[in-house]
């Protein structure tokens, strides 16, 4: 397969580039790199005239059946929404709703560009069955907490321990991460378990982490040290995957930098429930790994990672007056190679370079009245993060494969997923 | 025209609710707003079935020729963005290239769900003249400084009155502001002109206040006094619109408070310009009107009022930790009738009400792909605020006259405008 003539998002060194180059696929791989390729006999060509080709999106935090909370819930703070809201009904999710609202989050991702998900929930087989149908890349888990006591607690170790020794070992698309929810939901017996199992398993973890300021405190309480001293006793060494990460400070990062580990930066959900902002452009110039995550619908409107780079982008000026910060490049890498690296995936996606998987988006950026906002197009790379969504996304390979071709999908049936929730 | 079936946004006492009634427009009035209203003889209908019938939204601050800046010089402060990248581009401008930027800023205006727009620009009868091609409905001024020196004030001045004088009585859609830049651009000389001409012509103020952090001390240099002092001295008694208004403090509003103004807030050109935030759930608070502004392409990225809308919600959440603030219900106010009352045109425009004039606008919500952020509705204000933008307006009507319907323009050739800025 061909793409050809579009304008190709391209990392060098530290810059971001728009090239005029075309991409050979072979099988799943990106094999060549190049100005002006000639197709060979009957191979497909996609023609990328006025698009732009970029790495597919990585949402490195998401709980994707939570499509079913989209747009509720405004004005309250994380823990009267957790407490009060979101887990009484958690509680009684069944599995097919599970599975339902996990295919219509799959639909809204490959839509908007996203071709990597890092999810962070339960009954997540049916998470696993969605994804598999429709050949989306991720990582998943069964999350563990045992604020509500130790039986329960063992059973979601015991249903986490299940999902990974039943995993279908040829599909490399679907990878795990151990997944203990928070510092403040878990006590050290549970993040003592996490770390046997991300060493048993070699897997990352991939936990909520000073999200809100209220969590300073109260880990503090529970672990009788900081939460940035909390990750270290249990997660030294070991790869983790940091959500929110909003209320750190010096201290903090310093002992971060000690560590292997990144932040999924979900400025939209930080935003909605009142977090304020997390000082982004402070971790980079500390040299620590941000990459960009959505939250789930709930808190964080929808899964657009489109969005996600645009506030990552915009809200740096919110808290750096008349300061360098971060920008349109800084948000692109953010939603694409940064994320490849939290989830410990660089050397398979994350970029379009020759030998690595293709998960590649094509967006439309044709100068028409649909893309008005786009006109004049000066600078493609700023018009990209700061006037563009998802909906201009018209073409979705993950692994080589096409899974949505101007906006046709090669599995998924759109209507079939939308019905079930029209009078939801 | 009747508009049937459509899921109404109206303003009951300090409430927005979203009500399933019909819409009768007689000649450009809103006549009658009932539930299931009978279509006369040969009356045009338009079904809003699965839309959103609202208010036409109301940018109370632009600089529509600047859609030619669209993308340009990221990461500035303002007064380097002005100085160097702006005000040296703009005095080469002509007069066609302000009459071309106008139309394609029209278009998408238009396109995107804006009525009504407060224009604060320079070769203002080439605005004027695509304007009122368009059918547009536009408060317009010609910008006064003295910044660099008296010849290119009394100029300015004169340019100002001539607009007005030049004025054609018979369109009501085009009405006026009198416009001193700033008042760190300004000398209580033109600001005392200013005063004077909008007593003379009974029009209100449009002035940038506040917007970056420099200009506090900046303006106690040139004037001797505080910022809002200065305003006061100068426009008390006068309507006056404050474009920005990010760095007050509690004096400052106890000031305002005193006068008959209100704040134009743009979220998007703050952010962009690393001006930080306002505090409109503050100003709110305290009785000032808050009203919502794209600001131009070159620093707010575009003129899409639902972006204003979601960023001027979520925004709050940046600097209320765990508190009460703005959210969706807010942002629809602030730009829709919080912007009628701050442009003085409360009695005509700003709400969905029997006798006032009919600008409306219908928006798409169906339950498909497109929208696959809508997905599923539990909350129609909320998704219509944070998953919505301006690419779901699909018809737009101002003062009766239907501008554009399902996307296609009564008077505007989209692709004849586009096509000048293409290799632009």
């Amino acid at each position: 397969m061909l793409i050809k003539n579009g304008n190709v998002i391209i990392f060098e060194a530290d810059d971001v580039k728009v090239k005029k180059v075309d991409i050979k696929i072979k099988d799943n791989i990106i094999e060549k790199i190049a100005e002006d390729i000639k197709p060979e006999e009957n191979e497909e060509v996609i023609d990328a005239t006025n698009k732009v080709v970029m790495p597919g999106l990585i949402n490195t935090h998401a709980h994707i059946a939570m499509s079913i909370f989209r747009g509720t819930f405004e004005g309250c703070d994380l823990y009267t929404w957790l407490n009060q809201k979101i887990w009484p009904i958690e509680a009684k999710l069944t599995k097919e709703e599970v599975y339902n609202a996990s295919r219509l989050s799959i639909l809204e991702m490959i839509s908007t560009g996203t071709t990597c998900v890092n999810d962070h929930y339960f009954f997540s087989e049916e998470i696993r069955k969605a994804l598999t149908e429709s050949k989306m890349r991720a990582v998943i888990t069964r999350v563990l907490m045992d604020n509500d006591g130790k039986e329960a607690s063992e059973n979601r170790i015991n249903e986490f321990i299940n999902l990974y020794e039943t995993r279908d070992k040829d599909n490399k698309l679907i990878t795990y991460s151990v997944a203990p929810h928070g510092l403040y939901t878990c006590s050290g017996e549970v993040l003592a378990k996490a770390r046997e199992l991300a060493i048993k398993y070699n897997l990352p973890v991939h936990i909520h982490f000073l999200e809100s300021i209220n969590e300073v405190e109260d880990i503090k309480n529970l672990h009788g040290i900081r939460a940035s001293e909390v990750l270290k006793k249990y997660f030294d060494g070991i790869h983790t995957i940091l959500a929110h990460g909003v209320k750190l400070d010096d201290e903090d990062i310093e002992i971060l930098k000690t560590m292997d580990c990144g932040i999924s930066h979900n400025p939209l959900s930080n935003l909605r429930l009142g977090c304020k902002i997390a000082d982004t452009t402070k971790y980079k110039q500390n040299g620590i790994n941000v990459a960009l995550g959505t939250d789930g619908q709930g808190s964080g409107n929808n899964l657009d990672m489109f969005e996600a780079m645009k506030m990552a982008a915009l809200i740096q000026g919110g808290i750096h007056e008349n300061e360098e910060r971060l920008g349109s490049k800084d948000a692109i890498k953010m939603a694409t190679i940064n994320g490849a690296k939290l989830l410990g995936l660089e050397d398979k996606i994350g970029s379009i370079e020759e030998g690595k998987d293709a998960d590649i988006i094509i967006v439309d950026i044709e100068p028409n009245l649909t893309n008005i906002k786009l006109i004049p197009n000066k600078d493609i790379i700023s018009n990209l993060v700061y006037n563009t969504d998802g909906k201009n996304v018209e073409t979705t390979i993950i692994n080589g494969e096409v899974l949505m071709e101007k906006r046709k999908f090669k599995y998924l049936q759109p209507e079939k997923i939308i019905e079930k929730f029209i009078a939801f």
